[in-house]
């Protein structure tokens, strides 16, 4: 089995997820160096744990190291193209979080900085890899469904972050729905051309105050003639709920929340089975393992990435437009924002 | 269309249950008229707005009457041999409700007389027209599963009858489990060769007290190499629970319980979807009218019964087998009860 | 209980199924005449299999009987508004079957007709008698699912009509997506105040040639803040797909679709269930009979109707708005259709 | 956190998965060593990925390395009791694989040096930490469903094991449905004190030839008066099927298997969802890792293991009484075996 080594910038909550997966489920990378300025002692430990030999502050010491071949951007969200550009510099292979970044700019910036020095990048798109969506995926793809006419995707979360994330957030339709709007491409298997947008503060007032909405309904249209409709909530009660659907001319295609279990209670009251997870790393925790394996698969087998730089800005665009069209009360035009 | 005219003797629940279906769901019988001693007044105006034309208290009114070509016999327990002797004597095609009888010599008797008559002699065993457990039945007949294993079935009632009813019933062999048996045949398509039974008073001890058992399993041998089991319970919360399953060299069949309705509440405390029916004829409407249908449709077209009188027979031998098997701590051979 | 007699105006396919129903589960109503001037043979046979006396070809005889208290519209659509009138003349009740009428002007005669008569009105939105649709109703108005934030609804046809029928039958949303339209409002407890539509020929384009869509999708926005997302399309190979969804600040509740049976097959290529409903009729067969039983509830017992007048309004307003928001390529408010 | 250093003997399948769900998910647990006398190249480069620093041929550096605090016995089922006596001897804690042997006397042994010893000892009965069968579990002791009136099992196997294997497994009591006899218990909360067995040969003429049955129905008494149905096939087409049931006196709680995507498809044949996994480890994965888990809060917190020598003890008695049940066509009272 070949093996490479790899570097890991930034050690926050999805940093230490994509740690211990690599250590645990991807033996074909080996975590040389795992780098962040601000580690408490508990996350310390943590890295000993998985035996990774250098935690250091500086993520120059992955970048300037030549042994190490690929690396796994999990900074703050605004360092995500900067450290992209300069490891691609640095000549080595590149697993971003997504989003790249939300300025259309600093995304195209580094995109066309991994396409000159010739590496691969990766996008964080992780839902692509969870095992209900991806089986969707694959039938679909199989034509199981024939053409595809509509795209139908439910995403709602738990609970809705702090007051003070979702200022920065950059709104519902760039924080949460980006995630659908990568998933309705991904599903489609087209472009989106134009969005219409609906939202509605419905979960806090709170949230309408810092200048979002909680609730959104968007319309899509691909390019393929196909049309989506997505949903999200920034407030589910009952916990993470993902459910994607995609119809054709040969039936339809779907897939229900996972459970932790599959236990059934026929009580005097009703039947009763699990809810869904209330933790998303709970709820996709075999997501992220599979898409770290895939990209040592595309790095180690010289493949093409799973999740391209493009399939990291299209969503942006999308969310752009979504955001335009809420504002404007009108369809957008995914060219509009291109243009 | 093709109508006969037939007459129902007894106007008990089940009389009434089969008169109304008739009525709205069987156009091709017309009942002429309906026989009762004990009727009351609801219980007239009940039968007068299905436009029953004669309402009566002597069945001799229907088997005397040389128009009433067929008829269903409601009666108390203890008197269905006689009415389908008399009936069979009269030259009439004969529904009998479960059982033909208790006594075994009844039964023969029974039977005899209709085939010494030449009269068709159906056995109202009605749960084997129920959408579900036929179509279990028809995915087993078309091969869908190859041969057939193993049998499966649970049957639990809502609550249990009275201690009174209990006492008269003839056990939970006969009264309950008997329906499972018939089932079992049905679904395995061979006969039931030996049992061997267990049984339990968890639910009420006045049942223990009256000479019964409110909870029995059941193991089963037919003639073709299969093997079943059957559990019964005289009270399940959660309402009428009736599962059966097939299992094969090519699969599995098996049906879920029927609710009100389909509907599915994600709450905080979990997935809530509906009870099973609380009350048997809500549970079982659609099979009640099916076996009138069929049982028409035998009587006009000249076809053989769905549910013959040995039909009607073998149950009741497997049910003594197992109040001997339970009495005695051994299994028992279906043969030992017929010699 | 107390009986009234009624007359069918129309004996097609509709007026048909009202007449089983009404013979078979509505027994406070006596159907005394039935008026078509078109019956074919075996119409009129069905007709005399259900014992109504009086078979005719004039619905004056209905308008013109004393004897007759109410009055079931089952012509062709374009007559409705016009019978509703003469109806409401003779003071009789009145149950007109949907659309009252596709141009506005007659659908508000048809209405003042009956305010002005004093005659109650019920319009034959069968779907909110549904078993499924009406339990997910009543888990709303009981507040299960607390304030309601969205609404969810597919509903996808087994096959395109003609495309005659296509060219006359005034466009999707008003031919289909009206009973969704209906729904929204009844499940969301609020009325529509804003539509946009997408529309595209995605099943036959020979729909698209008749200038009509048969794949559509609708963002809707309601009084109370909530929005809603409708699909249909007039094809889904697998059967009558109609699936509501209710989002909340407790909870969610939805509904699946019915299955002929609740069968399941364990086979080595995966686990088969039953399909949808391939015939309409039977996919809401009870639905029409708890219609006609709500009416007779309503006419005497002297309730209010469960589907007004306004309730026929509403969704033919939203409707127009669908299809001009789809033509125009913007969202429409309701208010610009009512003007 | 608070490690120790462990031993594994026998580095076959199951030595593997252990090996491996160790060095993923059981950070308390070091391997130090692991020993078996016939190693491929294969495994040994297995064994080097997890990092295992010593990979030895011969158990005794395990048994006499001070460091080594626990032993995880993997070896042939023969030697089995040998090893866990020798590592009480040698004062270490013990996970032995189940069954800790056929012959009882070596059982007792085996426990009595345990005991001796001082040491802990866990039976690998890993279906009682499955995610499903643990949550029914739960549910039971929770006293969800009340007093326990039935426990029902249905455990098949996707294809039967070699001939060779059949003739020395000890029969289908022994090896397969002692699992299903300790989820019995586990479940029930009780002791089985009589069995009743019916077998047969349905699956392969061969297995039948080799002096065993490859489908096989038993029932049970429990101690506290509840009565319990179990059935096995060695060869279910769709894959794994291991469902289990609990009924009480106010409920039922059940499982449905896993299945590797929740996906279903909506076609024109039916709808169709995913079958059973088809490969054991795959079934059972987190069951696996979950066991050890609870061997190393045991060991570490000195906390009873949840699997103890008894509950390895007592299937095995109940698959002699089963065996001897069958053979004599009689039922079995557990307290016949043990005297």
């Amino acid at each position: 089995m070949q093996t490479i080594k790899v570097g890991i910038i930034g050690a926050g909550r999805i940093g230490k997820v994509h740690a211990e997966n690599i250590a645990k489920f991807v033996p074909e990378m080996e975590i040389k160096t795992i780098a962040d300025p601000f580690m408490s002692e508990e996350t310390v430990e943590f890295l000993q744990r998985l035996r990774i030999p250098n935690i250091v502050s500086d993520a120059e010491a992955i970048l300037k190291d030549p042994e190490i071949k690929a690396v796994i951007v999990c900074s703050p969200t605004d360092l995500h193209a900067e450290y992209v550009i300069r490891a691609a510099e640095a000549g080595k292979d590149i697993f971003v979080e997504k989003p790249i970044d939300y300025r259309l700019d600093r995304v195209h910036a580094a995109i066309d900085a991994a396409k000159k020095a010739g590496v691969k990048l990766q996008v964080g798109f992780c839902r692509r890899f969870d095992h209900n969506h991806h089986a969707v995926y694959e039938a679909v793809r199989a034509g199981k469904i024939g053409d595809v006419n509509l795209v139908k995707i439910s995403s709602r979360d738990p609970a809705p972050p702090t007051i003070d994330y979702v200022k920065v957030s950059g709104g519902i339709f760039y924080d949460m729905m980006v995630h659908d709007f990568d998933m309705a491409r991904f599903l489609a298997g087209a472009e989106v051309t134009e969005v219409f947008a609906y939202g509605a503060v419905l979960v806090d007032p709170a949230i309408g105050e810092a200048g979002d909405v909680d609730t959104a309904v968007v319309s899509l249209k691909f390019a393929n003639g196909a049309m989506g409709i997505i949903d999200n909530s920034r407030k589910a009660v009952y916990g993470y709920d993902q459910r994607v659907e995609v119809f054709g001319s040969k039936g339809a295609v779907m897939d229900v929340n996972d459970t932790p279990d599959n236990t059934v209670f026929y009580g005097e009251d009703g039947t009763v089975s699990g809810t869904c997870y209330k933790i998303m790393w709970d709820r996709y925790t075999g997501a992220f393992a599979a898409e770290q394996q895939a990209f040592a698969d595309a790095v180690i087998n010289d493949k093409p990435t799973p999740v391209t730089g493009e399939d990291g800005l299209y969503p942006i665009l999308i969310a752009a437009a979504a955001t335009k069209s809420m504002k404007e009360g009108r369809p957008v035009k995914i060219s509009e924002i291109e243009g």
